[in-house]
């Protein structure tokens, strides 16, 4: 029975911690170009489409490959309004889904994606072509933030909101949450936000949604992997952290005082600093001006917050190259559109979900099993068992 | 609002495809050695670990580290017995997820395995401590076959059994499938097919729990995301395949035409050939003796199937490598236990908890989010908007 190996074959080098800096795949889909302030959208400035162009126009664009003409647009909409329909026998379950004791929208939403994405049949992505696995990853986008509002109505003792299909994703995202036409200007300032996140480089959770897909397994499987990965503290993405500060420092003559005292005492700002961002975070930019055309004192106090912020990182942390990222005002802006606080991640996911998707889709058309190894650091093998170890 | 990006920073090098040897990272749980036919956890010869122990036995290794002693094994296998307990309010929606038109038996699992990990309260593994990440492993890998067997029997339109407190893991399993207690030979032999397939160095599914707990997630989304890439078709561990092929082939005097033209056609023999094994698969040397040892025409029968193969493959592809694999004779062993067939990915989705488990608490406790990049290859940016192109 027992195998004594002898020579053991060159262990795999070990790569940079984390992968970092490691290449894993070629895309076609966007990037991030963190030095120059800059990010794209199969090359379009993601910052200027989401300041020109509808939340459809740039799902087509990173699902299809390009940016629909009118005609294409509008049968666009048709289609993806009509895929907002919960497949049979789903509605009744997303009460029970959201019934626990405590609400985890995120949760419950993983769980709802993966019941809905079994009802619909989805199948492997290795046993369809390419034309199926797109319908399904517009049908899943467009589902997605009707699953949501289900179960977060649900949770609150309301009724379910049906989408209305005249109204674009942004607004009847808006819609089905509140059961009211939204402000044009909320819809908008909603969608802006949605379209700046949409996707964003090789994130932690498009990764894991390839990593997923790279096995031929089904998109509601790379799906739910994704959600559960971007519910990490360490994916990002909680624009309520920021929001929490605005709170705390309460009004604009204590925000020096505040916020010097937060980082002399070792803590890190929520809403500064990014990971590859190490000049203004062009999402940042574009949301303060979304935020300050809302209107609103929330708009004028966080800008303000913002600017002594600014003042204390660079009094305190020189050179340190800390600017405003994409939750400082990302949480200004959806409060404002009044989304409540507790689906501020939930909102995230639900637009992250095209470029989940657009990732699912392209690896699914290139595939290849990714499949990295380990270097094995315990005792050398075979350990013996113990003397008179036995079954038991 | 365009930003007009210079030079470009230098685009990181593309690793290897499907990270094929590129090591990740450090681990103290096993290590495959393929040139060798040789596996281990922990250093332990696995497929010593599975001829000699107890499931418990080898999960308190891989989980904890070390081998029990006579006093710790008691506590642990009552204290498993006692984690088996599905979570209020989990039971009546068993049979709402398992009620769609077609049971996929792991898209199930995954919604279940979702919904209980949000039921129980699992916490991202960054806010809590490595005991409770272990505590939570013993917990989901004890609950997961009940869960599987409440979806399986509600499938069936059969009443819930309760898993009987007297029974390891491994009779357990078959006592809450079947409603009886297993034949003690049945129980022995679908515990060895359990630990041997409980880890097996660095898969797929076993990487997308890492990744995903990388962001610090909670356990539920690193489990709902291996339990995703489990089902994808180039994981492995499909024996129902094999199984198939024995069916077709129906009779020992036809086995030797039946495989040659299969071969010739250029079509795969299921059960035979390995990513990483260039020798004996040691899980198909135990399993073929597992099998032979319970007895039965079927074992008899996929013995002379199994050299049959081996002799056309040697006449047809001389000089390839191909040797038995674990999917061979994983079929007979479950087959014979009393599995049913669309119930054998399953099986091995539960014993594989025990390494997702282990990998989970491992990435916890020296945590590094895993990010990696890609390459970009579409157009370059910033791509103009065409001339006139606006909103819509």
């Amino acid at each position: 029975m027992t195998t004594t190996p002898t020579a053991a074959p060159r262990p795999p080098q070990l790569a940079p911690p984390g992968l970092e800096g490691v290449a894993v795949a070629e895309t076609e889909i966007g990037d991030v170009r963190g030095e120059e302030g800059f990010f794209h959208y199969r090359g379009y400035n993601a910052a200027e489409l989401a300041s020109l162009l509808s939340f459809e126009q740039v799902w087509h664009l990173l699902i299809e490959g390009e940016l629909p003409d009118p005609q294409q647009l509008a049968r666009f909409r048709e289609h993806t309004s009509e895929l907002r329909s919960v497949p049979e026998g789903i509605a009744p379950l997303l009460s029970q889904i959201a019934a626990g004791s405590e609400f985890v929208p995120l949760n419950a939403l993983r769980t709802a994606v993966s019941l809905a994405a079994d009802r619909l049949g989805l199948r492997p992505v290795l046993d369809i072509g390419p034309e199926e696995v797109r319908e399904q990853a517009l049908r899943m986008t467009a589902l997605a933030p009707v699953l949501l509002m289900g179960l977060y109505r649900a949770h609150q003792g309301k009724p379910t909101v049906e989408p209305d299909p005249d109204l674009g994703y942004a607004a009847a995202y808006l819609q089905m949450l509140t059961g009211q036409r939204p402000l044009p200007a909320h819809a908008r300032a909603l969608e802006q936000y949605l379209i700046l996140t949409m996707d964003h480089g090789f994130n932690a959770s498009t990764f894991t949604a390839r990593v997923i897909t790279s096995t031929g397994a089904d998109m509601g499987s790379a799906l739910v992997g994704a959600i559960g990965a971007l519910s990490g503290p360490l994916h990002g993405g909680a624009p309520s952290r920021a929001l929490q500060t605005l709170d705390e420092i309460g009004s604009a003559d204590r925000a020096y005082d505040y916020l010097r005292q937060k980082v002399e005492a070792g803590d890190r700002l929520m809403g500064f600093g990014h990971r590859v961002y190490k000049t203004d975070d062009p999402r940042s930019t574009l949301l303060r001006q979304v935020a300050l055309e809302m209107g609103g004192e929330q708009a004028q106090f966080a800008q303000h917050v913002e600017q002594t912020a600014l003042r204390v990182l660079n009094e305190l942390k020189p050179g340190r190259r800390l600017y405003t990222n994409v939750e400082f005002y990302a949480g200004v802006v959806m409060n404002t559109a009044g989304i409540p606080r507790e689906m501020f991640t939930p909102t995230f996911a639900s637009s992250r979900t095209v470029g989940w998707t657009a990732a699912i889709c392209e690896q699914a058309a290139h595939n290849r099993l990714i499949r990295p190894s380990a270097v094995y650091v315990g005792p050398t093998p075979p350990v013996p068992l113990p003397d008179g170890y036995t079954y038991g």
